[in-house]
This record gives structure tokens, C-alpha cells and sequence, in this order.
């Protein structure tokens, strides 16, 4: 992408209402748009990385046989009355009169949705199990947003859903959703503790929150490090025994949210060396809720010996857009963001040191038409200053800078700059490519 | 995909309240289901075509540098009050008061919101040209919403919107964009005619309807059929004078709505042979509106003198859930739907004749699981009669039937049916990768 092609205005000043740092970064950069109070539009350089984590979390959970379905952002009031969270859910919800006077709200959750449309179709012990998942707009009228997109209105959530015959089935799809999304932190480069943690509205027995670790997040956690030692790679997730397996060495291990603490069992089971106490950003939720809503919205089916029995059910949520934020808080420095490979929106920033100088312009215009590698390329082909260039290249978080000027041209040589380190080296043209595999897997 | 492990059900009964072929077959496929009046939930398999559609329309808007973003679905409604239209839009606006009491609203379009943005960003005549667009879930509350998700209330549309220096450019850009609709509808494998409009709410003095013909549409037009013979296939749309060009010669020819018709006019202008009256389905509709919203929302920039001026702009939308009504509209027989092979959601249907005979079911699931070419294969894999997964794979309308038998499989033939057709082949196991490639281009 040129950036002379690119909607693209970075910001010099802070938000005045911003305090965290994915906040002033995101308006900054240019990124989102604050249209109304806790409501963002997406920019152009936003949405790519919105996009990006979107891909990688739908490609998971395609990949484990999950159906991709969408359900609307409005919903009818009536399956919140028969569950009777249309009064419970208290102000969050937003509710809405049509032009007929009927109640209408904006979903900030599914459960009612998705099992009223399943308790049509599945009716015998033969249509399950089911997992379905969406990606879809959620609604929170929150009394004070703030924090940017880390705590808004309108926000993107992917949320999956479980329907079993029994107990011992929805367990097994709790721990397969378990492993998946800790397969998802993984590829997305993030560290992310999985801990023990209240239900809350949502109801049920059984709840993991997902933490990114953060020193601004709002999550206090305490947990034993040696979880950080079992790896999901190896696991495959359809396989009841290596998933239960790997749940169980996890979460037998001690993990949980300030709420769920307890400092005696703590000091007893964990050794001190192994103790942690952390600070983090909520980005996975899920939940065993058994027949909760089955039985308040009448989801049967006829089990195998031909009587009628309510299906067990899970969610699970991963917050898409509050992601975006939350691997900023992760990774930035007092330059700008500094995006970790797997979700950054380019591969490759390349600067034109002088656009007035034709060897370096002659270079960078060849380099970027040709891009023999298809390398995802900003590339700022803007007649501005240097300095400007590489203060705006530094604040949009590209992991790789290649900075083209014609004094190392002379000697067939590039710098190449690694956001993250800070370093600069110099490196020969014809070993580019070599470079960019051996140092970034490019 | 196996149908063993995909969450579709069919139906034999048509909804009750359904008139349209389209919005009978949606619900009988298992594509979509009624959520709310005038709301739909998209079941897997209508999510697939959704999001197929969906896919072209924005890889040829990025291929035409065109830059995406994505505006949320809940808008202020300050930027309607300065506008005008928060009173003149009428009971369609879904109009909602959150929990302090401050006026939203779910946006039905996006022009206010969109121009709002820009403003703050477009400060010089060196910002412009800029186009933008986004896609995303639309609330109208039509007052009797009906024929399933083609006049429904909350619905998915892709909105670009062009902002210029000046008319010539911004007429540049309305060209553009209409050799690009004609450039995704063809991609599409659909016939669609472009027609002289009126600009209703939006707005502006010109403006063109695009329209998918069909026997049940509810639009009447009237063309010269020698437009039909004009491609877009060899236009640059980057070209100023070829897109021009393009644009003259098509809209030189006869052609507009029944709101706009001239009998006089088209009698004069056309020979007998040429006219056409017709109906259809409007999937595409743009506009140009000079310096309206520019004016009411001041968006202005510095012009090359030091002066400020208006921006000029244009819209341009496309019904991307409207577009799977129509296509079925235009492809279908009693048996169900035929997908254009451009957006069906499985380019191969395999059926096994009786899955408790072996030979049949071995070649099945080798085929299915080496599938060699990569193809997006439906299996039906399930115990069911072959009567019962002939109809209902004829009913989902995947262009292409790999129909195995024992008694065939003796030959080494295959039964291949034709969906549109309805012909079947005996082919040779050896050929069928050839004959898929002659016959569909797979």
C-alpha cells in the first residue's frame, strides 16, 4: 500500500480523554474514530488488524469443525422474557421500541438467540453434538465507556456455543473450546493465562477467564507459573483423551481472578518461587452452564431410549475488538506500537529517506512494484521530511522498517530497522531476502 | 464437508407467510431462519453464500484502490439533526434512547456519519481525491417487512463514498464506480442492467439503479438491449478516458425505471427490435450529490488558491444480503435452487447411493478425503434412502452431482449430474478430473 494511497492521518496529540496507552495510540495512528460517546468507526489501518484477528480466530475454530453461522444484532424481546434476563440484565442492555411498539433490544449476548433457534431443529439424540460459533456486533450501554475500545458500546465478539447430550460430552466440548483458545492466543503471539473465574450473568458451574498480561490491566490474578511450562502445540483437539488430558494438567494447577482467590490454598499448593501475582486484560470468557437455558426456553430432544431430556450447553466468548487493545498494551513503547508479527496490518514499512533523489526514489518505486515475495508493504512515498517519515512509521508499529536513502545505495546496501529493539543494520541488497527469513520468518 | 458434521437441516414445508421462490427455498435449504419479524438469523450454509458475495464485492473495491473501513451500526443522531434528516427520514429510522437519554439511532446509510469523519481529516486540496467504503449490517423498520431477507429490516450492505475537489473529478469517480459494479456483478455470473434513477432521500441529481432481471421483480424497466453488447471486461477503470468512454457509450443507450420512462423518448430513441421491458430485482443503486452533506456538514478543504471550498461526493451501495434473494430469483426450478458456480457454497455435491455398501462408501470417503484438487465438496455422508439425499441435494442447488454406486463403480464409472440440467453423465474415474475441468472449469 502507498501511503499517498492510503486513508491514513496520524494524530500529534493525545485524545484529551484518554488514559491507557492503547487508547492515545490507536486515535493516534490513526486507527479508529470516536463518532459518539463509547462508539468508534474502524479507519482503514483499524480494520486491518480487526480483520486480521477475526481471520485467525474463524480459521481456529473452522478448522475444529465448528459451523460459522450469524445471527442478527437485533433481537425480539421476547426470548429475554421467558429467560428472564430482560429485566435481569439491568442497564446494559439497550432496549428498543419499533415502529410498532414492540420491544426490541440489541444483543449483548446470544444464549437466548442461539437456543431457540437450535431447539427447532435439534430433536433426536442422533443430531448431536453441535458447536456453532458467530462474529458479530455486540451492544453494552455502558454508564461510563472509556479506555477507548477496551470498555465501549458497540464491540466485536466471536461467540461459540455448545449443545451435548449430557454431561460428560459438554465437558468434552469445554475442554476442546479450552485448548482451541489457547491454540488462538498462540498464534496470535500473545502470552494469556487461562484462570478459574465467576460466572456472573451469563450463570452456570464452570468458568474460565482468558488474561493477556498487562500492567495497566484491570484484572488482578494470581496463578502458578509452571502452567506456563504445558504446551498446547501437540494436543489435538479432537481427541477426548489428549484434550481432557491437557485440561486437567492445566487446571489443576492453581489459576484464578481476585474474586475466586483464596491466599491459604494459594501458599499451600504453589510453591513460592512459583507464585504469581499479575495484573490483566479480560479477552476470553467461557462457560458451563448445563441445562439452564434449555430449560427456560424448552430445548428437547428425544434421547435413545426414546424420552425426552434438555440439552447441555456452553459459551464462549474471545472479545475480537477489545483484542485489538489489548495486544497494544502488551506491545508498545514511547515511540508508538509495536506490533507482534502475527496481527500486524503490514510486514514491511519502506521509507524513502529523499523523495527528490532519484537513485533512492528510482529504488523504492522498483522494490514496491516488483515485491517479488509479496510482502504486505506500507509504503510512505509521501514528499516529507525524514524525520516526519520515521516518527510516523515508529508510531504505526510495522515490525520491519527497510529506510532507503543514497549514501548506502552507493554501496548496494539498506537499514534495516527492527521496531522493537530499535536496531538498525546494514544489509546488502542481494542478502535482503535471506535476512528477512533468517531474522523475522518473512 | 461432511452433512454428518454440518449443521444444516432442510425442510419440506414452505413458511406460511413466504410468497417469493427465494424466500421459500432459503428456509428449505437451511440457509436462513426468522428470528424476529423482517430479522434473520444466517444458518451455515446461507452464511456461506453471504459471505462468498460479500468476498468479491470487497476484493474488487481493494483491487480499485479502494480503501476500507468500517463504521458501527449505532450512529448519534446529532449528525442526522444537522443534516435534517433525523425528522425526514421517516418511521424507517429505527430511532433508540440509551440510558441517558440521548437520541441514537441504527444507521440505515451511512452519508452523514461518513462525512462527519472525513471533515476532520480532508484539509487540503492534497487529501483528495479519497474513496472509501465499508460493509456492514443496515436497520430500516419497514412497516410490513416481507419476501424473507429481501425486504427485511436489518440487512447487509457495502457503502462506498467518494469525495472530490470538484465536479469533473467527482464525476471520475461516479464513472469509475459504475464500471465497477458492472466489473463484481459479472464476476458474480450475473446479467444486470444499469438504469437511469431517481435519487429518492439520498439525494442529488444523478443517480443509477442497478438491476438483476427476473419474472417476479418488483422493479419495471425499459432499455435499449443493445447495451447488453457493450463489455467491461477489457475497461481500465484507472483510465479516466476509457472508464468515460465506457460510461458514455452505455448510458447513451435508452434506459431507466418506470418512474423516469418516457414512451415518447423510448419509442424515438430505439428501434422496435432494441426495446425491452422487464422486471427485476434493484441489487446495486449509486448516487451523485455534488455538495449536499458537504454544505450541511461543513466539510471543506483548502484549494490550490488558499481558498476553502465544498468537498463533492457521491455514494454508492450494494445489497449483499438482497444479492442472495436475487440470485436465487434468477436461478431456480421447482426442484430447488441452481447456484452459479461464482457463488455457490460447495462447488461439488457427493452422493453415496447406500452407504451400507462398501465398495461405494470406500470410494467415497477416499475421494472425499484425498480430494486431490481441493475441491469444496458437500459429502452426504449419511445413513439416509438415495431418493431422499437425491431431492434434498438437488433442493441446496450445488452446480455439480458426483453421484457413486456399486454398480457403476464395477465400470469405473461415475454418475455426474448436471444441477442446472438436470442431465447425468456415466464418467470414467480416470476422466473425471478432465471432464470437471471442460465442463465447469473447476
Amino acid at each position: 500500500m502507498r501511503l499517498s494511497n492510503f486513508y491514513l492521518f496520524t494524530k500529534k496529540e493525545n485524545p484529551s480523554d484518554a488514559y491507557l496507552a492503547s487508547h492515545k495510540l490507536m486515535v493516534r495512528s490513526g486507527m479508529i474514530k470516536q463518532v459518539a460517546t463509547g462508539i468508534y468507526s474502524w479507519l482503514p489501518m483499524g480494520l486491518m488488524v480487526l480483520n486480521k484477528i477475526k481471520e485467525v480466530v474463524v480459521e481456529h475454530h473452522v478448522k475444529s469443525n465448528i459451523n460459522e453461522m450469524l445471527m442478527p444484532t437485533i433481537q425480539s424481546a421476547d426470548i429475554w422474557k421467558k429467560s428472564g434476563r430482560f429485566n435481569d440484565y439491568g442497564k446494559e442492555m439497550l432496549k428498543i421500541k419499533d415502529r410498532h411498539n414492540n420491544d426490541l433490544l440489541y444483543g449483548p449476548t446470544n444464549e437466548e438467540m442461539i437456543t431457540d433457534i437450535i431447539s427447532d431443529d435439534l430433536k433426536s439424540y442422533k443430531d448431536l453434538p453441535k458447536l456453532l460459533f458467530h462474529v458479530q456486533w455486540k451492544f453494552r450501554d455502558e454508564v461510563r465507556p472509556r479506555f477507548g475500545i477496551m470498555r465501549c458500546r458497540e464491540f466485536l465478539m466471536k461467540d461459540a456455543y455448545s449443545f451435548d447430550l449430557d454431561y460428560d460430552s459438554a465437558f468434552f466440548a469445554y475442554c476442546k473450546m479450552f485448548g482451541l483458545y489457547m491454540k488462538i492466543f498462540k498464534t496470535l503471539g500473545l502470552k494469556v493465562i487461562p484462570v478459574r473465574a465467576e460466572s456472573g450473568p451469563i450463570g452456570g458451574a464452570l468458568s474460565h477467564e482468558f488474561i493477556l498480561e498487562s500492567n495497566e490491566g484491570e484484572s488482578d490474578i494470581y496463578y502458578d507459573n509452571r502452567l506456563l511450562n504445558i504446551s498446547i502445540d501437540q494436543v489435538n483437539l479432537d481427541n477426548k483423551a489428549e484434550i481432557k488430558e491437557y485440561y486437567e494438567a492445566v487446571t489443576n494447577l492453581y489459576s484464578c481472578t481476585s474474586d475466586k482467590h483464596e491466599e491459604l490454598n494459594f501458599n499451600k499448593n504453589v510453591p513460592k518461587d512459583n507464585q504469581k501475582l499479575s495484573k490483566g486484560i479480560e479477552v476470553g470468557h467461557i462457560f458451563y452452564f448445563g441445562t439452564k437455558y434449555s430449560e427456560l426456553l424448552n430445548a428437547n430432544f428425544t434421547n435413545n431410549n426414546g424420552k425426552e431430556a434438555l440439552i447441555h450447553s456452553g459459551s464462549y466468548g474471545i472479545g475480537i475488538s477489545r483484542l485489538v487493545g489489548a495486544i497494544i498494551e502488551a506491545n508498545y513503547d514511547e515511540k508508538g506500537i509495536i506490533w507482534p508479527k502475527e496481527v500486524s496490518p503490514f510486514q514491511l514499512g519502506l521509507i524513502n529517506v529523499r523523495n527528490d533523489n532519484q537513485v533512492s526514489l528510482n529504488f523504492c518505486e522498483s522494490y514496491y512494484n516488483n515485491n517479488a515475495s509479496n510482502f504486505k508493504i506500507l509504503y510512505d512515498d509521501r514528499n516529507a521530511r525524514i524525520g516526519e517519515k520515521l516518527n510516523n512509521m515508529d508510531l504505526l508499529g510495522i515490525p520491519v522498517q527497510i529506510i532507503v536513502g543514497e549514501k548506502n545505495l552507493v554501496n548496494q546496501n539498506l537499514e534495516i530497522k527492527d521496531r522493537k529493539t530499535g536496531k538498525v543494520n546494514l544489509v546488502n541488497i542481494e542478502k535482503l531476502q535471506s535476512y528477512l527469513s533468517d531474522n523475522y520468518e518473512f
